[in-house]
């Protein structure tokens, strides 16, 4: 068993990815919007790299079935109904709908993931659920923190540390190998675990999204276990994992 | 004042490192025998990005004057004269002579600092003397760690962490600004300080390294102040610094 970890999208491969169980962490704030998202009844969501691909795709499944959301800079894309503050995604708003949604950093994490057997997406919202999830089908795994601009962020790299640290106390995986960024994580996860709210509001990112008038949303995203929900990339589409479904995915390693 | 450490070339744009003072680290194993080589008197040393181009700057500057050393997965390239081992790297065979050398991950990292105001190589055999130059030559600081192809390796990165640490125990850098990556690096170099040795057989570079026959690397690698050169890049070849010469390099934000 190995739990891999990469700190930014550049550090890994896309043959790294391929026939993996891949789980990709974006804390600021596309793991957090997301788990919000589906929590709150939106059908399905079609993560898309950039806003014309979000504009094409709306136009072609029908604009008034699709709600854009997503961010770039941080901020509200001119055209979109929503940005990136999991606020916004409210049931009344989502319910029944489906969401296409771009975001600086996590949408390219999750769609660079593309080729991988598994693809969940995880937060601090919902760590028990995406743990519960690995414990049960998952022999290795592969983290891919979302960073910003391609950058170490450490509210990422702790949210990987604290999936991996409940992973390795579980007896199957005690043994399991990690790599060095994996060994980082799990430090950082230790360090950190008792002051989340703190580290989000003075890491990189959430000092940025404090100077863009973001503060109530770094509340939401260090709220652990506030949204246990289980996102599932698949075909193109995030919905939300049902246990019934397990063999749905195609998981990899598995005898 | 400010210490913006990366932990691995992709995350660094060009812009961040221009006019920069950029400390470029790669403990395994370039910046050890960039450090020896100086040390046994080689005259200067030209980073170049591959073997090809290796060979031919040799050809244009007489291949009678000049040293092919470095590597290629670790190994020695064919056709060239030393590897990268820091043993290799002997006063008999460098005195007078001029190194042409290429490795997979540090001369890349140095060669991208081209546009850099100084750019000083680092590794844990001169960290005090990297500390003494930065302490008087430098403001604000971009540490590079080379890691290992375009990903995150914890030696660099202790190695990072091990220097900023001293530089935020003087007075004057008390109050120095971190980025994400720093506070990690800082946190990282108080946990691995005292077993040096032990994390560089354990890391992932260490043990590819060892899987290759270099396990004895490691040991003189992990030699903190063994080799007490400052190694400077500029005009595209690496030189030893002399203290003399302080003002012959154009340094960033100097009143």
């Amino acid at each position: 068993m190995r739990i891999q970890v990469f700190f930014s999208l550049p550090q890994v491969k896309l043959e790294d990815l391929e026939d993996q169980m891949v789980v990709v962490i974006d804390v600021l704030r596309s793991s957090t919007t997301i788990c919000t998202a589906l929590n709150n009844g939106v059908r399905s969501i079609l993560p898309v790299v950039d806003s014309a691909d979000a504009i094409t795709m709306a136009e072609r499944l029908g604009r008034q079935n699709i709600i854009l959301g997503g961010e770039q800079d941080g901020l509200l894309i001119p055209g979109f109904d929503l940005g990136n503050s999991p606020a916004e995604y409210r049931a009344e708003v989502l319910q029944g709908k489906s969401l296409t949604f771009v975001s600086s950093n996590g949408t390219r994490a999750i769609i660079k993931a593309k080729s991988a057997a598994c693809t969940v997406i995880a937060g601090l919202v919902n760590l028990s659920a995406v743990e519960g999830f690995l414990r049960n089908n998952a022999d290795d795994i592969t983290i891919l923190c979302s960073g910003k601009a391609d950058r170490f962020s450490i509210e990422d790299a702790v949210c990987a540390g604290l999936l991996t640290n409940r992973l390795l106390a579980v007896d199957a995986w005690k043994q399991a190998e990690l790599n060095d960024a994996g060994h980082v994580a799990a430090l950082l996860g230790i360090r950190y675990e008792q002051r989340l709210p703190e580290l989000l509001r003075q890491c990189d990112h959430g000092r940025y999204l404090i100077s863009i008038g973001m503060e109530d949303d770094l509340r939401l995203c260090a709220a652990v276990d506030a949204v246990p929900v289980i996102p599932v990339y698949k075909e193109d589409h995030i919905e939300k994992f049902m246990a019934a479904a397990t063999d749905q995915f195609p998981l990899a390693h598995r005898d």
